[in-house]
């Protein structure tokens, strides 16, 4: 079984994505935000199989760990109000998804984040979609969208999310949304900062001290931080902290959306493979085909197939460390009897 | 001949840093700035002699592209003025140790620069660093520190620079500074982050189509650029941007400021070795021994070492590629004889 841990729809319906301009509309106005509009079961499936479930296929995966479009949570936008209801109408739409491909998807909730407010309605989310099924959240660190005005994921302001968390044993993907910055380009410089300065967050603190069962994935093959992991192994010894492999690996995952071989080549060459989920981040930041290849730049299955790995190892990247950092996936999938 | 293109002035007197503190004391009060201090030749050499020159020869290598410490830039501090000063005292500082080891140091200037400000004050200091001999300058792509408040390098803002810098024949290292924000660690995150934020927003731009002698090196490696270069390649093609050869890589170049061996093997499997320059950041952001290696985790002469390149490839890496971006020290060097 090869499950991909990293999939947003992308491709949802049009009248989805407009209400949210009439959402956002209305806010800008003083005005109601219109009726969420009729999106029928055919529509979604459409927009799955055309894309999501067709490259699935194509590429020889089984399933996807799936949440609403990254770049498009925008939390900056709005205020609370507005991105509670636009988080309930994403996580609404995945779990028609799952309702409609139940062996195929399985939920990861967006969650409204309003930077500088408390998180008791992402809280409140979290609860209502883990109770429709969902096996996980997207955190974002940065809810000002590029402005950077949350405290360190290590603080505090925190703490509620993560003990609901280890309540409802789910964990979370690290993962921002769009910048509203045009010095940072959102999926070329402000996930991949966002990834490595999280990574970085991580190591000056002692969260995992604190919450030894609390699970974080770091997206992106974790931003710059494989290829600088001598810089990062080097600043946890300046900084008096004990080694990544017992501050932070019990806790932190990486996920294989790294686009060329020599990327994924050097992940596996310098994490261990108990901490790297298969993923690709499909279809989403980049969709085009590499020349050099001839295949999707974003096929990552490719790259991960062409490692010398055992069989034991590739079942861990493929599904076992995701099974075992998301357990209620894994118990979804045993009452499957998979 | 081993040229470490990367090496900042970490280790100035105390004096000289005593000096910044009263400076900036004397901001916040309104006062005028205290006379700088005297610093006798001896006090520089014994800096040097004990720390840099020790350890490059240790290493092996022969000469350092040197410039002012630069998480001590600190461009948010105080206000333009203030930062002129600062960068003069110095770069006057730089000055006097290419004075007292001219056949093993050559300067590189750390520029006044304010954001929101202009850049005049940059590029006056700049010549007059230059008239002083020196070869190159460090350019703070976010004078904020880390607040990410200037526009784009590829933003009009920064053509009087570039334009200098051409009429000069002189490239710039883009190096932020400290960070204010607790978010980014300044070497863990804000450095690393600033490296592929330039890298982006040169891809997002067309500046070489304006400056086509313009040359730029991101240091630390390319920050996370290397290790996601499939990424950056799709979305050159996504943008409907050349190919990253001929769009950026004739003006764009690296460092090996990578402190571990596999990070090495990937700088160079995916970058082409005319764009890779030799430097360590010695004595810099990781002065520890890797217990893994029993090594310094910046000793990257050692990683460079250990890589299957050709005689003439090395020497590229080693000086020809810092010879060639930086004319001012091959004519430096031509006039010893070099």
């Amino acid at each position: 079984m090869i499950i991909d841990s990293h999939g947003h729809y992308t491709t949802a319906p049009t009248a989805h994505n407009e209400w949210r301009e009439s959402q956002l509309d209305a806010f800008l106005t003083g005005q109601a935000a219109p009726a969420y509009p009729t999106i029928t079961d055919d529509e979604i499936r459409e927009t799955i199989e055309q894309n999501q479930l067709r490259l699935l296929t194509e590429r020889g995966a089984d399933m996807t760990i799936f949440s609403p479009r990254a770049s498009a949570m925008a939390h900056h936008e709005g205020d609370l109000a507005v991105g509670s209801s636009w988080a309930r109408a994403c996580n609404d739409l995945i779990a028609r998804v799952v309702d409609l491909f139940p062996d195929t998807f399985i939920g990861v909730c967006q969650l409204p984040q309003f930077a500088g407010d408390p998180l008791d309605a992402a809280v409140a989310e979290l609860e209502r979609c883990v109770g429709m099924g969902f096996v996980g959240l997207n955190l974002n660190p940065d809810p000002s969208g590029g402005r950077w005005s949350s405290p360190p994921l290590t603080d505090r302001y925190w703490y509620p999310m993560y003990e609901k968390m280890v309540e409802l044993d789910v964990p979370a993907m690290v993962h921002v949304s769009a910048s509203c910055t045009p010095v940072f380009h959102a999926t070329g410089a402000h996930y991949i900062n966002a990834d490595t300065t999280a990574f970085m967050q991580l190591l000056q603190g002692d969260l995992f001290g604190d919450f030894p069962a609390l699970r974080l994935v770091i997206p992106h093959g974790g931003g710059a931080v494989p290829y600088h992991w001598g810089r990062y192994r080097g600043l946890a010894d300046m900084l008096k902290k004990p080694p990544l492999a017992t501050h932070l690996m019990q806790n932190v995952f990486f996920d294989t959306c790294v686009y060329h071989q020599p990327g994924i080549d050097l992940l596996f060459e310098v994490i261990d493979v108990d901490n790297i989920l298969f993923g690709s981040e499909m279809v989403g930041a980049v969709r085009g085909i590499d020349p050099t290849t001839g295949y999707y730049f974003d096929d990552t299955k490719r790259y991960v197939d062409a490692l010398d790995l055992s069989d034991v190892d590739r079942t861990k990247v493929y599904s076992g460390n995701a099974r075992r950092v998301y357990p209620r996936l894994d118990a979804s999938l045993r009452a499957k009897g998979l």
